[in-house]
């Protein structure tokens, strides 16, 4: 159900995170390496077949001039997801958020954070789950977890620091 | 289906574009104001009780130190789509691109480009029609008109300019 | 007197560079963790109950898509802090910086420096010091302690380079 | 109460922002110019009188390499309000954010947005609204306004714009 | 023998200068626009075929997310020299520098300066003369040029300016 | 004795300013265009033959990719001091900034502020009067002068706004 | 063929790569250090005798303020390509981008990503082969190399993660 | 002759690089520690005393929100070189250097690059030099040995790589 996708192998530690978190949801998904300026006949190819194949949203992941998930939401009309990647030679970062972010009128890019993969599982999950129960439900009861593990963290602090608040 | 909000009235020249492109398509939208700072209650109410009131996703924009998207998408697990917007005294509008693009792992909001309001529409069609043919159809319509509207600039510059490719 | 919370553990060893500081001057505080995103409730609640609980002052610590101090302020008519602080995927913390500073008309965030969490504490006891004889005085010798690790600095150099300027 | 300072005659329209809140709260306030590069001396005498003038919080804005805040912080133990101003040769403000904002260790200035003058007044009657209910009364009412004024604004949208939401 | 693209044609008055440039040189140049993002297909086939229809250089050139000259780039063994232009929503041309510059290894684009479409020309006439005299001896021409215009303006400023260099 | 030059005539409305303030100070200048990309041989030269003309300082101005500060500092022993100038095309100065600031070890530049010519006049003004009583007290004047005029708007600005400090 | 240049020893680990990629291509190549500023008059003389010795291409790498592809570009009507290098004291870079890219008009530099050398090298290889198919078959063939790459890093991923598209 | 002062012993190792330099020419120097913030009537009193003491030129390093070079050059006429210095909590090094370079008109701090004190060690031998031959004989030794330098690094790379440019 979603694709994922990097512009090289490289970017598979980050992006192995938005894998990670679909398969803790039982959401399936397929991940590959696809090239927009090395491959990028598979490129085309990828986004134009991407929904016949039974794809409802696609992530893409990139660094530098990162033109992978642009590119992708040109040629399909399904939820592209970009996530920029910091990467060798990088200004800071910059090129990757903002050759993703700044996408013209007519072909929107779902951007997230910098090296943020996660979330784009997340966000992968939550366009799924608006149409579908039970991964919304999956969904709440990770947000739910979330605020267990800082409400854990409240009290492994308590111990060095006074806490009046004890919500 | 569609939940559009704002932090100001000042946003609206803005946020009503993609307002109008949901209506080109006759996907039912509903726009009001939220602001996260002066109605943090309301912004709450709004985020909790969004899914209940049958939307599908919501579209949030913001200026400055632009907090509506990610606050709205901490109390949801319907998808947020973040719009940031130049405004008043902003810094060259990098002060709403990061508070809403850099969210942290857990919460992710789908940031579109500085005053991408449209294409948060086209956005939230594309989510709503990765489970529906009907909007698909629409969107691979518009996607095509793209197109036409290329190749009608393609044909006003030819007067002027030699073009030996005639694609 | 002062509450002092962060949106996540990590941002302990910054923050409590201002709970030593207070402690340093014998001024109540209270630290906890609390996200702005992972636990929204916590926060709105925590804001709003911190005036009857006695608190004057709150500082708040968050990295990234930076919400806690901005959304605390929203909340309360305590003056509130804002610690912008650089962590894991941030854009060399120009994220936390704007997303704290850049607060719009009607809610201020006192920002100070990124990481500056020492100066955090410092400036709530300047803000309980504005009415308090016995804490402006506190502040005072400790402004005279930071001329004198200075003068100390002076001599250590001496041996090394020559220094006409003896004052 | 609250000393307004600024460092150059353009900067008035600015800070008579701040000004102008404080007079509404019937706060007292002085307002003058005091320039850190053209009248060292007297922000300096300025900075070391202004606890026995009877000053509590002192707010000071300046454009471009903003020295102001930051010396007079250096010279009283009153909090210190800095308001970076958008000036003339600016490089787009960063300047003045940058040198008022990212002060060392041992001095800091209570930082607010780019043109922020309102903020600092608000920020200022914060200040002292923190030990003076009734302050912090007119300050809850401040917010409260600012709560109905978008309220005010949800009405003016609805009759061109769906809303679904009547909270 | 120079290809003269652009993503749209609000570019137009930009991307003219190169091909001004070209015409005074005589060397032949064909315009024409050629969006990345709304006609992928036309990009991709105006690329493959650019060096068996003649073409000896492509100059592309592009706002935003601007990937039309990486994209060009990455189907063709031509050299590519990418324009950044500073387009309507663009984040002061930012966006559109680091999309074109910042290409991977294996993927070169000759990037110019920000709406720098006149050096675009005159680049590809350098790269033309590099192998023909004829065209050489033309830019050599050209660059004397300049030199006249400046010692022109020498001459200009003369009579309000003491002036004892006159080399 | 102080030489001025810029790279283009365009910036001659700046570049005045220096001049101006030598005129005022009765320190003869000379004023010309010399451009390091299109009259190199000219910039040479100048740069060589500047101390034995009697030179003992050069203003140097320039925007975008200005490379005439640090080029004519590489050819003499003279202190050099670098204009940025915010022109045409430029990314908001910080080319103009960075390309004359950023000077590798052994060839400074005295950079002064974007736009910065007037404090380019001053600051050759203050070279030349460290050695000349004479120039060091009309530069005591100038700062003098400047103290009288903060002063002046002190007592603008007081009719309007309370003032209970009048030193 | 190709000159290959560089303002600093520091900086041969970088621009060898830019002399492999040609070595691997049997282009012959020159390489040397050229400093424009702690060697201005070799500069000049190596950019004005580069034609006459056979040079096509130059390729120009610096860093800081970077002024050394520029001033050669204004020497020669070849074309220049500039590298800009991250080097000691660099501010992230954006000194050696800015000072190499923001050529102003009539002085292209043929600008290529921050220690981008190898896609210097490439470069210079796609303009000399625009005229010469030997070259440009190689080209081509090394382009298809990036692709079979790619295709070998899909194959290894595939162990670790499901992938449906087998193009 | 030469004052040189920094804001912190931690700046000592940058800031010995301009005692270096001026010791090496024989040139007298002072090196000192003066706070802006820590000791502000110690940095009134040097800055005013400077001249009388037999100063020529002060040296001023400092990070984060760098104070001292200006605030130095508003109390007195002499030149003052400013060093910004990249510290621990620095933003890249931009507050540093916004907050030295971007004086207003009327108080000029000449400005070298970051954490550039070798340069500004030999600036104000410049500054010396402009007046008095032996200095300025000695810094043209240096500059030639600038260039021996580079013809030597020449030299080493000839080995490995082939070099047609003899030069």
């Amino acid at each position: 159900m979603v694709g994922i996708i990097m512009g090289s192998q490289s970017d598979l530690p980050i992006m192995e995170q938005a894998a990670g978190f679909l398969k803790g949801l039982n959401i399936p998904y397929e991940l590959t390496v696809v090239s927009a300026h090395r491959t990028p006949e598979r490129m085309f190819d990828y986004a134009k077949t991407a929904q016949e194949r039974g794809l409802k949203v696609i992530i893409a992941g990139a660094g530098g001039a990162a033109h992978l998930p642009g590119m992708v939401a040109s040629c399909t009309t399904l939820p592209v997801i970009g996530v920029p990647i910091l990467s060798g030679n990088s200004i800071d970062g910059w090129d990757s958020v903002l050759s993703i972010l700044q996408m013209p009128g007519g072909i929107p890019v779902a951007t997230v954070a910098l090296n943020g993969a996660l979330n784009a599982g997340i966000l992968a999950a939550k366009i799924l789950g608006s149409g579908d129960k039970d991964i919304a439900g999956k969904l709440q009861h990770y947000q739910d977890s979330l605020k267990d593990k800082v409400l854990g963290t409240v009290n492994d602090i308590k111990a060095q620091h006074p806490n009046q608040y004890d919500q």
